[in-house]
């Protein structure tokens, strides 16, 4: 193999496919990035068996092949390099020659024989969605994604395409996330569960450009994400996740409209008494207009007050301030709805305008 | 005690003694801030026993009083209220009531008697410098204090008034910097090491603003740093520095002059796969006006060429290319002259302009 491309190019490539690259393995072939010439094109791939990814870019190709190189050393070594023309030629025994300017390095290299190949996905009944929206999607949801072995299929977050569009819902056991999108679709029977690490990966590689689209296809054992210049595969969990409509109910004893801004950060103040996070939780009081929050620890007491437009009967509920601050942040509008229908009962957030989050949080049994 | 400060004041004056709290300690007041009303002024002390800092501000004095306060809870606090007044109100007990806008905390506090009071350090022939340069006085030399306790007088760095002004000398075994300022000074019989951790901590609450100036003290055993609204106190470090003087011969055998970023740039390419430091240096090798560098472990080879103007002999010399690395960031300057014996003997980097700075190397000894 004997090429030649831009440094800044190839940086781009090379960062993308990183992402999919093993650091501990068993398996040494996985620690590599396979680059191989295709026609006119160069394509890197990195895999780690659950998560592949695969990045084209231009190159002046002089002579075919491939090689796979370890890429930790390669990729600090294009890092490096000023942004100039760089050439890579790889010789029968893999050594492989990276020149730019006046740098010269040599690696060995290995056969890419060995590297395993992305899974084939057909490209069928795919949706189409900005590539910044997607990335919202992932951020609004991504937190509340289990992190405990426990049950398995809830460390992946639902995909669905049903309703006229996208949905995204992660589950943790004491929470529910949910984010509706609105798309067009030609295929409404899409349930699949995707590894939480695959979409915390590809958020990193999202575009922040409403220009810049991406498609998402789904098999029975993966999905494949479509982002032009690189494509992304991903094994799917196998399971039944969890029928989380059922917890959304419509009901509501009391309602409460708040300031969203004020109401994070007079929850983030109480959280400082209650450090311990779950065992000591924060004590929510609805009454007349007022929101009361306190937090009681051996640290001392914290007591906040917001105004807040209340509908409904008064009450008081406990919660591991935790939960509450990852949904508030993950929520961008001004004001937020709370519906609760006791102590005892999970609470439900959501912007004022429409269902298109719910992020449902179980609360803790106050003592008595 | 009772007393009344905006939030924005408070936070900067918290943050500046936190600097010398203690964060592990078997003496539990050692972890938290002094408050204590000063006539018409706040003053907050922090004070692990070696580094001591004072910070006064204005406030609102409705009743004299001083209370410790845990620092990370306090601090928390104080970082997550809005910018507006707080109200600090102690009663008999220490228990500590603090007010701002909505939000209420209560904290258990300490009596202050037995916090220990900063040393005294009587304020005669002071050196006033602005405070930007004595940061980057000391971000030029603190790199190489020893890490290592093996002689304790190296980890401090040797502060000495003479030649007109102040020189600020660091050594660790491998390396020297050495740096002088010309400045006004009234007493040229100054001979003290500073431990890095007070440099280290000073350099983080001084300003860069070059109308802040810091007026710096020295007794026997310690030194006071003047910062008008905060004073540093530090403990010197007893026992005979280095006499370093001597090691900064100006016989050469060759000479080069190199523009300093590629020279940089160079050195941290060709470091890359002698990632090993030591065990695995970098080849310099000076010949008809150019630098090689080379550097050949298990990983792989890199070359890399410079121009550079060379007087005198041809030379291959070795290096950690760390050292060289440090010594190259620390210096603003476009180009530097690097100063040669053998390839045995130390190096000597400086800028072109004048002899304010000196960075003295040990090369690695080549296998045959």
């Amino acid at each position: 193999m004997h090429i030649r491309c831009q440094q800044e190019i190839l940086l781009e490539s090379v960062n993308t496919v990183l992402k999919a690259v093993s650091n501990r393995t068993t398996l040494p072939i996985l620690e590599c990035i396979l680059i191989q010439t295709k026609n006119d094109k160069l394509v890197l791939v990195g895999n780690d068996l659950e998560l592949g990814i695969e990045s084209t870019i231009a190159s002046d190709i002089l002579e075919p092949g491939y090689v796979a190189l370890e890429a930790k050393i390669f990729s600090e070594i294009i890092r490096k390099l000023p942004n100039e023309e760089i050439e890579i030629s790889v010789d029968e025994n893999y050594m492989t020659t990276i020149r730019c300017h006046n740098s010269k390095f040599q690696i060995a290299g290995q056969s890419g024989d060995d590297f395993p190949e992305l899974p084939k996905v057909e490209k069928l009944h795919g949706v189409t969605l900005p590539q910044p929206k997607l990335k919202d999607i992932i951020r609004q949801t991504h937190f509340s994604i289990a992190q405990e072995e426990t049950r398995p299929i809830l460390t992946g977050a639902l995909m669905q395409l049903k309703d006229d569009g996208l949905n995204m819902v992660t589950v943790d056991g004491y929470r529910i996330s949910y984010r509706h999108t609105d798309l067009s679709i030609e295929n409404d029977n899409v349930n699949v569960v995707v590894p939480g690490k695959t979409l915390g990966e590809i958020s990193k590689i999202l575009s922040t450009e409403d220009t810049d689209i991406v498609t998402i296809f789904f098999t029975d054992k993966h999905v494949l994400f479509d982002l032009g210049s690189s494509t992304v595969v991903s094994r799917l969990l196998e399971g039944e996740f969890l029928r989380y409509e059922q917890s959304f109910s419509s009901d509501y004893e009391t309602k409460v409209l708040i300031d969203r801004n004020a109401l994070l950060l007079s929850i983030e103040r109480a959280a400082l008494i209650s450090r311990e996070g779950k065992k000591n939780p924060i004590k929510i009081q609805l009454t007349s207009d007022k929101m009361i929050i306190t937090s009681n620890t051996d640290l001392g007491t914290a007591r906040e007050e917001i105004t807040a437009s209340l509908d409904g009967k008064d009450l008081l509920i406990a919660f591991n301030p935790k939960y509450l601050i990852e949904a508030l942040k993950a929520i961008d509008d001004d004001q937020v709805e709370i519906y609760f229908i006791s102590s005892l009962a999970p609470c439900i957030i959501q912007p004022v305008k429409g269902n298109d989050f719910k992020y449902l949080i179980l609360p803790i049994r106050l003592s008595a």
